[in-house]
């Protein structure tokens, strides 16, 4: 039976994708993944190199916002599409940034289409790793716990999850920085914080917390602070 | 300037490298490893097959138990060995199991190094993800938290952390799922833990918590747990 395959294709370093990956996308007929509304998007243009010609492309249009409902249409309608490539007997490879089961797009398209197909997920290098390795900071040693969270969250919960675990990696931090500060000031962290923008691309940059608030964050970008 | 360089080389599955590990793998002419008192070692099989004739090897021999001064001797001996082929100007890799920041012995290396040579990191497949991937369990969407927490840690510790957060991945759960299965029960999670032991590795297996308990647990095995 045809399987629909999630496949991680990391950070952004194109050598950064697995050798599992790199073989799945060049076997793999039809080929989907997320992207902006005009363009490839992040996850297309990492494997640019590796997708051989001729294959069939499902780019998942969405509005790049917190806009769900563009993404919920955007997933169902892909969903019908890749259904169709399944049913036929044709593996459809879903590029993901990071690693598909974090944070990552391919969670919908399996929840709507789980039931009725076979699912295969190989795992990518997600950002708290890659941004560890930019920073040269240690995750965690010994019995240390580490906090993957997202800095959508509140300025009340951002603080009791992070006061409670040695490590906290937060995710999407663009527009939260001063909650951020504010956060870390309380806690008495703020010299431990690292901001990394692109972690393992290009423009990688690797900055303290006041150097990120002076020159402004983006979406892509994480805090990683130990205590 | 040579370089310590950490390299992760991922779960167990020898496919879940990086090409930028495999490629950094051929070009060091001198390669460490954590490794039992007698054989290789996980990290050192993984990569077997790429690692080309003559270089040098380096096994950092440790009694693979809690004996913290056992790895300790190791990686100071290890240290001044590595740092010999470091001043004659030969990059040394560094093989870590998953990722090299996230638990990785590499972290003792860099301790050690850091502050006299020039140190690079090559972020790898860490378990977590490999785990999630074996169970195909979403870790996180939208604003969820996800912990990292190894199962040594006290029943109190890990029943608030686990309560606080969507989702938890417990390390080494190996002789602690009887007390895990007792923190799920009393945060009503229990049917919603799935044990993975050896992920992406020939003999994998995902398991319920009770099925794992009446099997036996392994160290090198984790579980995750969703709210």
């Amino acid at each position: 039976m045809a399987r629909l395959i999630g496949i991680g294709v990391g950070p952004g370093d194109p050598e950064l994708i697995t050798l599992k990956a790199a073989r799945l996308l060049k076997e793999a007929l039809v080929i989907a993944y997320p992207a902006p509304m005009q363009g490839e998007g992040l996850a297309r243009s990492i494997v640019g190199d590796l997708i051989p010609a001729g294959r069939v492309e499902i780019p998942l249009r969405m509005e790049m916002s917190l806009d769900r409902d563009s993404a919920n249409a955007a997933y169902d309608a892909g969903a019908v599409e890749i259904a169709k490539h399944l049913e036929e007997g044709r593996d459809v490879a879903v590029l993901c940034e990071g690693d598909p089961l974090l944070f990552g797009s391919f969670i919908y398209l399996m929840e709507r289409l789980g039931d009725r197909f076979d699912v295969q997920v190989v795992p990518g290098i997600s950002s708290p790793m890659a941004s560890a390795a930019a920073a040269l900071m240690p995750l965690a040693v010994q019995d240390e716990a580490v906090l993957l969270i997202p800095a959508s969250r509140s300025e009340e919960e951002l603080e009791r999850l992070i006061a409670g675990t040695q490590t906290a990696c937060l995710f999407k931090v663009g527009r939260h920085l001063d909650k951020i500060r504010r956060v870390l000031l309380r806690l008495n962290r703020l010299d431990k914080a690292r901001y990394v923008e692109r972690a393992s691309q290009a423009h990688e940059q690797c900055l303290t917390l006041d150097q990120a608030i002076a020159k402004g964050g983006v979406y892509f970008a994480m805090v990683l602070v130990r205590s």
